[in-house]
């Protein structure tokens, strides 16, 4: 191990000693580089296709799940999003070097700030490998060097990958050592990741609750983490029926294994009668399994067709990630805060009333990072927010919250232009 | 200490509860709030001062220094720049419920970020009783909750400013549990208090380096820390001499056992000859004792009266926090730019030049909170700042960076008003 740590450690200084000079560098070069590795995922698509297939083949052989093989698959049309990708990255402002806040003091200071990337971003994720290109090119935008290490299923796409975006950036300017990879998957060269708090500015850890405990608990250096999203959608009396249960359907169904999906549905009592056995036909054509409470249980009892269980105490607060909803009924918009209050984890909750007052009292009143009136939690994502893509979301309030794109990887530094001047 | 504990989670519980209602006060009532903590500061003084003499005359017979003694000391002239404070506090914009980068996506959907109290803030200091006052005004304008945890010796004046902020608030509307005093100083409630992440959203430690170490590698929440300041003054061989002297005599002697007073001089080889003969001689009137390299000794070995020793490597990065400096002449601006880089703690650094290239590739390249052209770096603080105050002066990169006021308390959330989008 020991010459594998110092492997690592040279990956670090040799990514410090780019960040020095990214840092500077002009827009023009980062987007060259990002329009460059949108070219040469296509015209290395065969060798990254190769590598790719040897990955999914072995993680078949070994078992893997149908959910996680997918994520792990490779194909043309795949790398041509990523590509597409890119360019969206390049024609979004670089928020380096934006100077604001500034002004002039009484004695004559100019005082301002101006935003500076964070320096070496360190990011630890499992099987998917368009994350290694997602990151890497929204690190480079912002100025940033990455430290990059995925999963062991995944190491030969990944490798492949990063050497088209080392490729690329190199050709258009960007220091040589700007994107590390790590392809040593020895778990104990994460641990000595974690402390290397001299070199590595922030971590980004991307993947499962048991990946983001374990990196909150042993990094040395600041985490952004999250992720985790227990999302409630609260059907308040006044809502518009057939809109509400379209987005229930949507916020459960349409992608029912990512963060932002439905987990518990809260049903205001006195519009529950007539908007659950609609919901509940819907849910059951897409063959969601419903565990309710006990109003639940008594209104739709009777209904043929669904999936209904009993629900528990471990229901409320649960991340299911499939096609399972819990539901609850409340008699009034307080009891639906106090619940989410209780049970949520600060990721996305959505009201869907006609109530002014209800409205705004649930935007002012949910403490997440993302509160949504009559819509879909499923919005909860870079792209879709207008950031162009993101190394994460957020579930924390220090830093950033909800979507981190090219401005959550900067930080600020202040400025101060004087003219002499000393303090009395 | 069980029942200390629980009295602890007893005051976490009704600092948590009061943070909810805090959050969405008007700015009326928490302005209402500070102007009430500055008319009683004066009314109630008689008892203020009382409690702070017996503080003192136990400080002054348990043999603490005259630097500390001054620090707890309170008097009718303190207590009216506090109570002046608490008015520039009330004047400053309220920066809660700010509502920005607000937009309409081409779906529909207005999408937009909404400023929120970051909850509950953990304050741990030492023995200056006025922070307990600063702190606590912060947190109520900007809607935050605080628990607070002074330093044993003055245990006694921290209480009754407490009492008077809590009977202050509580009449102007802010809720009863806002501001939290742990009257018990007993070393293993801190240890307690680092591990109530469930309720403490943040942890400022505010004192030597002892305590933020001990507060940073404990802590389970965030902290924001920093005050270590090591700040190096670069004189450029273009350097106004006369400028540079006064410059160079406010950032060292004006207050020395701050953060960000002078270190570490980097003087250019060019300009050592004429300023440092200069700069001694004024130093030398204050009693300033000087650690110099070898070309240091070489120019300045036959000046008399100076207080004048050989630099060893310790005295590189090393926050004095006394009339000491050291002082290093340099070859180039690269060579100041790699000792600062080496050296420095990320506080405040500054450049003394008339050369606009100099300048601007000194504030480009340093990599700290705060750096300056042509001033002192006496002048990193929120009040110097325009920030009205400041909680403490962060060296970390993440959430906030130098003097951290009112906003720096503050998050974000996602708002998302929708009218029944789903997401395809």
């Amino acid at each position: 191990m020991k010459s594998a740590i110092e492997e690592l450690e040279s990956k670090g200084r040799a990514a410090k000693a780019a960040a020095h000079r990214l840092a500077n560098l002009s827009t023009d070069i980062k987007n060259k580089a990002l329009q460059n590795i949108s070219r040469l995922l296509i015209t290395n698509k065969g060798e990254i296709l190769a590598a790719n297939k040897i990955d999914y083949q072995e993680a078949e052989a070994s078992g893997m799940s149908a959910a996680m093989l997918d994520r792990l698959m490779l194909d043309e049309s795949r790398l041509e999003a990523m590509a597409q990708d890119m360019l969206t990255i390049a024609a979004l402002p670089d928020p380096v070097g934006e100077i604001f806040e500034m002004r002039t003091q009484p004695n004559g200071l100019q005082i301002g700030k101006k935003r500076v990337p964070l320096g070496v971003i360190g990011a630890i994720y499992e099987s998917r490998p368009n994350v290694t290109v997602d990151i890497s090119a929204l690190c480079l935008k912002s100025g940033n060097a990455v430290i990059l290490r995925g999963g062991k299923e995944a190491v030969r796409s990944s490798g492949a990958l990063t050497g088209v975006v080392r490729e690329a950036a190199v050709s258009a300017g960007i220091p040589d050592g700007a994107v590390q990879f790590l392809e040593n998957t020895d778990r104990s060269l994460v641990d000595h990741m974690l402390k290397m708090s001299h070199v590595i500015d922030l971590i980004i850890p991307r993947g499962g609750a048991g990946l983001i405990k374990s990196v909150t608990e042993n990094a040395r250096m600041p985490v952004v983490s999250g992720g985790i999203g227990v999302c409630h959608t609260f059907v308040d009396a006044s809502a518009d029926v057939d809109q509400a249960v379209a987005i229930a359907y949507n916020a459960k169904v349409q992608r029912p294994t990512v963060c932002n999906a439905l987990d518990t549905l809260l049903v205001h009592s006195r519009i529950a009668g007539r908007f659950l056995p609609m919901v509940a036909a819907e849910w059951a054509k897409a063959g969601v399994e419903i565990h309710g409470d006990k109003s639940v249980i008594g209104i739709l009892e009777t209904q043929s067709g669904l999936n209904l269980v009993p629900a528990t105490e471990e229901d409320w607060g649960k991340e299911f990630l499939s096609l399972v909803a819990a539901i609850k009924v409340v008699n009034s918009l307080d009891e639906a805060l106090e619940h989410i209050e209780r049970y949520g984890s600060g990721h996305s909750e959505a009201i869907l009333t006609e109530g002014y007052q209800a409205a705004m009292r649930f935007v002012n009143e949910v403490d997440a990072a993302c509160v949504y009136v009559n819509a879909s939690t499923r919005f909860t994502d870079g792209s879709q927010f207008g950031l162009g893509a993101e190394v994460g979301i957020s579930t924390q309030k220090m830093h950033a919250r909800g979507p981190l794109g090219l401005k959550e990887l900067t930080t600020y530094k202040w400025i101060i232009f004087g003219s002499g001047q000393v303090r009395s």
